[in-house]
Formats: C-alpha cells, structure tokens, sequence
C-alpha cells in the first residue's frame, strides 16, 4: 500500500514506525528533515516538501496544532492540491473542531477522503502500537483501513460519519485529562497540608477507587514533582484546553470546570513555565496552598 | 470479643452483619430500633440507648453527620460516659476533620481509645465485605484490630496516629468522586450536544483511559440518567462537600473545583432535588446545556 | 472638514448626527443603505462603497465585531486601499486587541494613521454627546482632533501611542460591567429568596455605597427583569468577554471572574436566548436560584 | 435615655462617641478596658461586666463576630439575663444570620426587643456620624428609635420586622464589596500587563462608569498596593464572605463568584498574610500574573 507520513514529532514518528513493513511503501515528510532519518534507516523514502504525495492512497498527518496542520495541507501546492482523487487523507493531530470541518468539505470538494483519527496515549504508546483511536468519516472508509489503524493503536471506536465528532471526543478526553490532574493535586495538597504523606495517599487511591491509568500515571507525576521533562508539555494542553472552551462556546455547553483549568494554565504560564508537563496542573495547588516541597527537584 | 455497634442504616447494616459469627458477642443500637430485627435474628443482642455499652471492649459507629455522631457520644449517658477505659471506639461515619480531633481529644481524656476508620464503598460493597478501609490512630490498636476491621473490608491503610486524618483522607475521596461526576458530566454534554452518541461514548472512555470504579460506575449513572432512587443522596454528598470546604478553609488550601462543585450541589438544591443520587451533579451538566433528553426517565 | 462614516447601527448613527454641522463635508457608509437616510436628510452624503473615501482626511468605522470591521477596511478596494496618504482613520468598534494592532501595521505602512477610540456609553449618550471615549495612537494626532472627538464625547483620555491598548481598556470596561451585573444579580437573589424586596434593596444600595451609573442602570434592569428590548444584546457582550479572554491569554494574566461570566453568557445561549439585554446575565442567578418571579415580563 | 454600649473598638468607639451628649446617660464595656478611657473622659460609665446593664432602655452591641457577640450576650449572667423587660438589643455587628435570627427568639422569650442594625462604613465614617445603617426589626421601635440611630448614621434603611434580614442584606453588601475589589483587581492586571499606567486607569474609571465610593476608595487601595495597615483586615472579609457562604447554602442561592472570593481569600491565608487590608484580595490578581511590582512597598 502506498503511504504517506507528514509530522515525525514524537508522536509521528513512532506511529510511522508502526507502518513501516515489506508491505507498505512508505514516504515521510517533516518540516526539519533529520527526523526523517531513522525511518529512511528502515526503508521509507523521505521527501522535501508536504506536495509530494501525487501517488499516494492514504496519507497521515501528525502535527502540533491547527496552523500547523493548515501549512502542510492547506497551503498552495501542499498536501490537498497534490492527494489523486479517491485517496485518504488521515487525520491524528489534536486540532479544532473548526478545522477537522473544514477539511473534511475541502477533501471532499477534491472528490478526496477525509478521516478524522484522534489518538490517546503518549509517545511510548504510540512507538508500540497501543494508542487507543478514535476515528470520524465515512464508515466504510475507516472499516476498509481498520487493519492499517490497529497497527499504531490497540483499539478503535468509530463515532460518526463527521469527521470533526472524533475531534471533539479527543478534546473532551484531554479536559477529562486535564480535570483529573486539577483535581488530584487539590486533593493531595489538601491532605498533604494536614500532615497525611502524599506518596503513600496516591498509593491508597489508585488502589481502591481510583484505578485508571489517568490516575496512576498522573497521579505519580504530581506526587514525585516530576513536571521536567514535559512528556506533553503545558502549552500543549493549554492549546487542547482552548480548543475544548471554542468547541463548548459554540455548541453552547457552559462547563464550570473550563474556568479553574484555564486559570492553572494562565498561571503557570505568567510564570514563564512553559516547558513543563501538564501534570503540573496538579503542583499549582500544592504551591498555591503554600507547600514548601513544591519547587522541589523541580 | 465484646462488639457494639451504633447506627443500623444501609452501610452500617451491612458491616454489622460482617461482624456477627460465633466468636462475636455483638450488641446493636438504631434510634429506630426496628432496623435490629435482622441481626437479632441473627444473634445480636438490641439495646435501646447508645448508653448501654459498659461492658463493651470495642464498639463501632456508623451514623450520618457530625450531630448524630455527638448525640450518640457526647450526650449525657452516651457511649463516651458509659464506655469502659481502655475500650475503643471505631467510628466509621463520614463526619468532620474537626469532630474527629475532639473526639479523640475527649476518649482519651476518658482513658479510652478512639480510631477513626473511614470506609469507601457502598452499601452493597459494605454487605460484602469488599470495602476500602482508611485508619487513623495508635498504629499498635489499628495493627491489634486489623483482622476485625478486614471483616467488613478487602483493605485497610493506617494514615497516622492522629485519628481525624483518616477522616481528612476520607474527605478528599468523596471531593474526588464529586469531581469525576463533574468532569464527566460535562464531557458528556459537550460531546452529546456535539452529536455524539453519550454511551457509546462512555463506553469507549471505561475501555481506554477511564477504567477505574469511579467512571465506570458514576459514568452509567449519569449517562443512563439513573439518578433515581439514591444509592448517596444529593444532601449527603454536599454535607461532606460542606465538610471537604471547612477543612480546606482551616489548613488554608485553595481549591477552585470546590467552587463549582458547590454551585451545583446548590442549583439542585434550588430545585427542590433532596431525593437524588449525587450522580445527578453530572446530569446538571447537560440540563444547563438544555439537552432535551435530561430530565427522562429521572 | 473632510470626514468619513463607516458603521450606522445605533451608535454609529447617533455619533454621525453629532459630527454633522455646517463645517462638515460628511460622507456616510452603511451595509444597508437605509440607515443613511437621516443624515443625507440633514446634509450627508452617502456612499455605496467603503472604499469610496478617496478625499477624505479623517474616516470614522463604528462596526459589530472583528469580521465587520475587517470587511469595509481590509477587503480588496476597501477602506484601507482608497484612504489618501496621511488621512486617519479613527476606529470606535469594541474590537480585538490583536485586529488593532494589525491595523495600526497596516495604515502605517500604507502612509496612513491609525487611532483607537472605542467609547463607554449606550446609544442615548452616544446621540447625546455624552459619551467616554478612550484613545490610542500618536500623541499628536489624538490632541489635534480632540475637538473633533469631543462632538461625541464628555471626556477623553489618551492612553498610549499604541492604538490597541484603548481597545484593551475598552475590554477591561465591560469586564467591570459585566461583573458589575453578575455580582449584583447573585446579591438580590441572595436576599430576595431571604425574604427582601428587591427593589427597595437596590435602592438603598445606590444611595449608598454603589452609587455609580453602572450600579444604577443595570441594577435597575436586573430589578425590573427588563432584560427586553436589549440594549446591548447579550451575544454582543459574549463577543466582548471572549476578547477579554483572548487578550488575558495571550498577556498570561489569570482571571478567575471571566470564568463565571462565560458560564453564564453559555447558559443564555444554550436556552437560545439571543435577543436579551446582557443585564440577562444579572437575572440569572436569580433563576439558578429557583426565584419564581424571574420569569416574568420577560 | 439609659444607653449601653458594648465594643469598643475601631467601629464601636466612634459610635459610641457619636450617642455621648448631654441627654444620655452611657454605660460602656469593652473586654479591655482601657478602651473605655477616652468615652469615660468624656462622661461615660465603664463597667467590668457584659452583665451590667440591669437599668438600661436600650444597649447596643458592636463586636469582631458571632462568638465574641455570644459571649457578651448569652453566656451566663451575660446581656440577656441582665437586661430588663421592655428593653432594646440592638446589634451592629456583621454577624450570621443564624445568630441573629436566634437572639431575635431569646430577647422575645425574655420580654425584650431586638433589633439587628448592621452598617456600612469604616471607621472614619462611624466616627463622623456617617454610617450607612440597616434596620431590622419591629417597625414601631426602629421608628421610635431612629433619631437615635441618625446619631451615628446618615441614612437608615428599615428592612423587615425580620431582624435577620437586616444581617442577610449587611452580608450581601459585604460580597458586592468584595466582588468590586476582585473585579477590579482583575482588570488592572489585564491593563497594567498590557502596558497601561493602572493610576491613569483608575482615574478613568472612577470619572467615567465607576464613580462609586466603592470604586474610588477600593480602587486606589488596589492600584497603591496600599494594603498595610489593614482598614478592614482580611481575615475579617473572610469571615463575612465564609457567613455569606452559609447563608446561600442555606437558601439554596448558587452564587459562582462566591468560589472565586473564596479561593482569594484563602491564597492570602496560606501566604500567612493576616495583617493585610481586604483591598489585598485585589492586589492577587497582579501577582498571580507575574507583576512585578506587585510586592512593592507591602
């Protein structure tokens, strides 16, 4: 099958990895072109610009944001102008619910296909296939490729024949995210405050009631402090929590928990912290609540 | 060994039951002394004050709020006058960081113990033995009692010789629950009023990222609108909010999810709702939203 | 003088009655025509194209939002195109810090000046010349029209060379009103559903210590439950607070007020309330409050 | 006319001064006597007891809250006991409306009247006779009463036969004040972090839409950083916004900026900062955007 990878992030390039086999003729493209080599290394062919993708059938983006996205895609001689009628365009990148719109009536508008596939996991999931996939577009299309996706995720849940639904699922997962850290750190701040060891606490609530993997693994990242190095950095999310607040300001949902994680994330920012992980949500109460361990090996 | 047990409501019930076998010499107190009938069946011995206690080595408590616990304690002729010294006193109710530190204040003055033992879990986990089990005091007493305790739950974690952190620890669970009801609540409304169908969409969240008890759980709860009747009613859930915000407001930690947590513990209130399950927090949600579906089947 | 008017709404129309005088050449521009007619009636002249000011030393726009202003300014032979070199154009709109700062590029680069002048005031006092108007631009241009500006306004004040920071202030203003409205509406359902009347409350607090015309008119509204006709509709106001937001976010100062505010605006929303006075917002806590009267004369 | 006074202190000895003329014959108590001095200079009568009020027509009470008013009127041979049938409590304090509502049913089974009469104001204002005083209580003896009143207020607003009501609106003004404050914090950040002189700012609004006392005095508090010595020290707004809380819980009046004052209040606490002005709450908002400034000359 005739692939094409644009956006070797972290994310990115394990998910081209996953691709890569004797079946698949892979060409990857990235803005900086080293991130190209480890795959060229394992027989992709790396290409200099997102246009170059006229033979292609199915071509995945991964990239940081919407403006991003709108450059390799959107841009004159970029990805939608050079994808034959009849190919696939796959989208994983977290973007705005405008924009997986958008796309999906330009592809469609080219006679191309346009799938929306959101992942959750971070870069270790994505380098062994273990993303869990959310997929928007026409069912026959995300059935057809269903093989192709589960070689980067464990599991995949069609939404809708609306692209842009599984973008919203995506977002509305991230502010899930984001209100389990916030919460969290208010919790472990206030028990920590009245003298209850905050490691052997997060011990106790990830094995009674609170046991998902959000908790564990977010859980440990505010306890240990351990914001540096971001393994998805604050801005990142704050982009993601943005996105959720446009998307709820147009469906008119009013969610009370957007204000608080927004005012964390102004927080952190007017501190300059822009190269910490997002789980440091969860350290601004411990700071905020005048925790002396806060800053901490941080 | 020589056991009471004061306060027969559905959680105490349930643990009173664990505690009757053939080695236990179980006495039993309900204000309502009609809720004895099944453990006297049993072989539990009823009184008819929580006085009646003078020969007891152990005697635990399960009562709803911080007044019925001082009515059954601290009142003339109650179980602090007419407890034995050297006997202990389990309390196992929700009740203030506050009340617990006088309690164990006033126990000791009367030569007796007091461990706080908070539990997780609902009344159906209570009837099996299967509840979370939080200790706070002398760790020698808790480690003597331990196998007595593990009758009525699957696990047990001493916090600290000083009883009222167990109920502190406890305190911040019930915030998390509140906040999990919350953010998935909301989640939900977003993507439902998005055009996502909202099982299916838990369903993907409790298979991916979201596993734990508390989403599965509450996410059926709100997703199915199954608010009625209460398993923890509404009044219940923001008695220990109430009690979450004093304790904050004492240790001085802000916590800006509490806010908005207690706004809708209020907007329900102001609708006369007393009779709910505090699942319907997350209902609110897509009421505020005006999706049609909401008040169905309530 | 040779003057220009983009923008006949109800205060684009009040503001151009006050500036026509028998030393003005006035020339008007409006979407729909209609709106000119008073003002040809009185001596303008109108015009069916934006960019139809090609001897104009001094331009007005007074528009809706960003989108509105970005059309009869930056479309091809627009605004922007036709204005003579060293022309100004003075721009009222309650418009984003960023769309200011563009324009001020883009005049300057195009030989032209460019002042901010949005202006506190409903249409009454903008037909009354009774309106606050705040500045931004070159020192000396603003100071060599103030005379000009003062036809529409009691009192004007120069902020700052750059044009964008009176836009900034103009967003902090209807922060502060917007607050101004949700703190008294929250206030008079907390003592209403006490057993107060509402009325005689606000009265006494406006003679009191909230005597400023922001207590007095809005208060009055929120009493009155007069939230239609609007005044100023309240998708206006939620346009405003999310440049409020923008701006916030993108100089990273937290603002945990806005967070409530946006809550409130998407509950009107999401009842499909479009057509009521923002003071709408003020009503609503006495709604959430289950205040039976808040429906009425609505 | 045989008056009592009982608090002595900021608020209370301005009052008490202000009764002090040749027709009243004043007896004052205070815990600390020595604040009694300059009233007993003048012609009062100190007395060592809150008891000591057996002859009066009418004692008026002006204490820090609800505990120090408990102790002076209903502890044992306290106020309550001591004062005669017939005669007048009248209760300046800002105290619950719980409280209120209680001593409102003891003096009525003690034969006595009760009046809450709350006021607004600082000390200078008590000082000086002009205090803003909200009455409730039987309408006959605060009409009867209210030359007396005038004495130490310039305006008197009957609310209720309620006395409670009058505490109930006391409060609501307190949280109007205290949103004033955090709103303007906010939007001085927003400006000043943007680049506009927060004095210049204040200066505009407070002669523009923001002409109240509340904005001019509170205002310059803000943008001075003027917050040591405390006028009104925080943890006293704070123990008025925390009744504000219970009395909206108790209505079931969802109030979102109440979290948000809140949240203030309690970051001041775990800074340790107690000495501090309530105008500090809105100081918070620069210095959680990272001003610099913000620190100086505290």
């Amino acid at each position: 099958m005739k692939i094409g990878f644009l956006g070797l992030g972290r994310m990115g390039s394990g998910m081209a990895q996953r691709l890569l086999d004797s079946q698949t003729d892979l060409i990857v493209y990235n803005r900086n072109p080293a991130a190209s080599k480890p795959l060229v290394a394992k027989g992709a062919r790396a290409v200099a610009r997102p246009g170059a993708m006229a033979d292609r059938e199915l071509v995945f983006t991964m990239l940081a944001d919407d403006q991003a996205l709108r450059d390799v895609v959107l841009a004159p001689e970029a990805l939608l102008e050079s994808l034959p009628e009849g190919a696939v365009h796959v989208s994983c990148s977290t973007i705005s619910v405008a924009l997986a719109g958008e796309l999906a009536e330009r592809h469609a508008a080219a006679g191309q296909h346009f799938v929306s596939l959101p992942v959750f996991g971070r870069p270790d999931a994505a380098a062994a296939g273990k993303l869990f996939l959310v997929a928007g577009g026409a069912e026959e299309i995300v059935e057809r490729l269903r093989p192709v996706f589960l070689r980067v995720g464990q599991d995949l849940w069609w939404v809708s024949p609306r692209p842009e639904l599984a973008n919203l699922v995506k977002l509305s997962g991230n502010f899930l995210i984001a209100s389990t850290i916030e919460s969290m750190g208010e919790a472990m701040a206030l028990v920590e405050k009245g003298g209850v060891d905050r490691h052997a606490y997060l011990d106790f609530l990830t094995r009674s009631l609170f046991t998902a993997p959000v908790h564990r693994n977010y859980g440990k990242l505010i306890a240990d402090r351990a914001i540096r190095p971001a393994g998805f950095a604050a801005p990142l999310g704050q982009k993601d929590l943005r996105l959720v607040g446009e998307a709820a300001e147009k469906l008119a949902v009013p969610m009370p928990f957007f204000g608080s994680l927004r005012e964390r994330f102004l927080a952190l920012a007017a501190r300059g912290e822009s190269d910490v992980d997002w789980a440091a949500l969860g350290v601004e109460a411990a700071r905020s609540a005048g925790l002396q361990s806060t800053d901490r090996d941080n």
